[in-house]
């Protein structure tokens, strides 16, 4: 299957490497040549997106976001060069955007999968990568050989043009949460004036709990009890209290602490105190 | 070196557990004695508190709380038959509670280590399970073998007594960001009709990115510069605020995606929107 990586930022670029990489032929575009002249001793550089969608199956759109794609989905031959293709769309977004695009794409005749990134340029490629697609599963089916070279552990979630974007909503809030754990965690060490690497030489024993941590609360979702014998949220709004208070006294940002001592503070409030933390989820999707 | 552990809870219990696992004598007590019975074929259990401390080298302090184990010292007997011994506190607190009690056990004749558990009951004395302890080195040099048993991967911050309370914040810190994360995730996912899988199957890939990220934050910071080529801040704002909107159209909590756009939104403030999301980090530390 001939493929198309329109956009060639520092993801694009990334997934036109990596399907070089894999044996395909690809064509490559970008607004400003310069990018696309970079790939010329590797890839086919087309002199117009309406050539590079012509002499191609499938297009992969790596633009900024679905307001810019949609913008050059309406320049001159743009759409009319579709009809019959396989449009990938891999920008980030939102679920009511990813639908609006797969409808449009659709009444131009081409087919439509919405794919999301869940991981950054440099590991593009790589064994334990996945992006996620959903939409037309016989479309996906097709494709999947030639997607699964910009990352090994890439799936399908659904005919719902809306799921991959859902899906990575979710992958951007465990990705944030993680990093402004790691943030607030350094941001106390500092003011305790330790070396980062109390920080930084834990990670790897850390990840192996948040890893089980994950495994537990899918365990208990499934048993559909929140109960168990680890630790209660009771003992841990303590901690989240420990959190704030000392968040306060050292002057550092208490922006998250503040943030869990509501969130979960109202889990006890509904009387969940004697659950494991996994309770506090109700209060995630109840607000 | 003998040792007891002082108080059976869930997290005194499987201390006790991998103590015994690991070869040593234990000698256990708990204030509600039928938790200490249970050990009555395996370990020693101590009629009193006082008879506990006098009978081994090192006590393993595992109550709920800094207040908790200051009123059980106050207790007739405890005090005096701590000199000589070795006190290691393993509640979670604040550093200031840490340096606190560490004077008093000190003024008393005991040499003190301060520790904290970066995991649940279920994993103490495995593997990867790390416990982190400051105080004295000589202190903690001699205690090292034993301590091991409760987790291979622990380690000694540094001589103030303080330190391993802050490394303890920073691990709370991780822990619910991370939980924090998943729970919004799941939330976005069920509020678009989709199986909790489409979030806890690719845990194991988001895991080895979030691992990933925070060498490469360690790298940057390291470098003194927070530029680099993966993703500037400014994309990262933009899906922040994807996550914002989504949340408020599809009425889930929206108190995570909020507070990360405002601590955000602030390192934008200050110009930091070509920076990697690392540039954040300042923020963290001087809000």
């Amino acid at each position: 299957m001939s493929l198309a990586i329109i956009g060639l930022g520092n993801m694009g670029s990334a997934i036109a490497e990596a399907a070089i990489t894999g044996g395909h032929q690809v064509a490559v575009w970008n607004r400003t040549p310069e990018k696309a002249e970079a790939f010329a001793d590797r890839a086919t550089v087309a002199e117009s997106l309406a050539e590079a969608i012509a002499a191609t199956d499938m297009q992969v759109w790596v633009l900024s976001d679905y307001e810019t794609t949609e913008a050059v989905l309406a320049e001159t031959g743009v759409s009319a060069a579709l009809a019959g293709k396989t449009f990938v769309q891999l920008c980030s977004g939102t679920p009511a955007e990813a639908r609006a695009l797969s409808a449009k794409v659709t009444d131009l005749g081409a087919r439509y999968l919405d794919g999301k990134i869940f991981t950054y340029p440099a590991r593009v490629g790589a064994e334990m990568t996945r992006f996620a697609y959903s939409g037309d599963e016989v479309v996906y089916k097709a494709c999947a050989p030639t997607l699964k070279t910009f990352g090994a552990r890439s799936g399908w979630l659904g005919p719902d043009p809306g799921f991959a974007a859902a899906a990575d909503l979710a992958w951007l809030s465990y990705l944030y949460g993680s990093m402004v754990g790691l943030f607030q965690g350094l941001a106390f060490t500092r003011a305790e004036g330790m070396p980062d690497e109390a920080v930084f030489g834990s990670v790897p024993s850390w990840l192996v709990e948040i890893d089980a941590e994950a495994r537990y609360s899918k365990e208990l979702i499934e048993r559909g009890d929140f109960h168990g014998g680890q630790a209660e949220l009771d003992v841990h709004f303590a901690a989240m209290q420990h959190l704030l208070d000392t968040a306060q006294a050292t002057s550092i940002s208490n922006a998250f602490p503040r943030m869990i001592v509501d969130v979960f503070g109202e889990a006890l409030e509904r009387g969940y105190g004697g659950m494991e933390i996994t309770g506090g989820l109700e209060v995630f999707c109840k607000p």
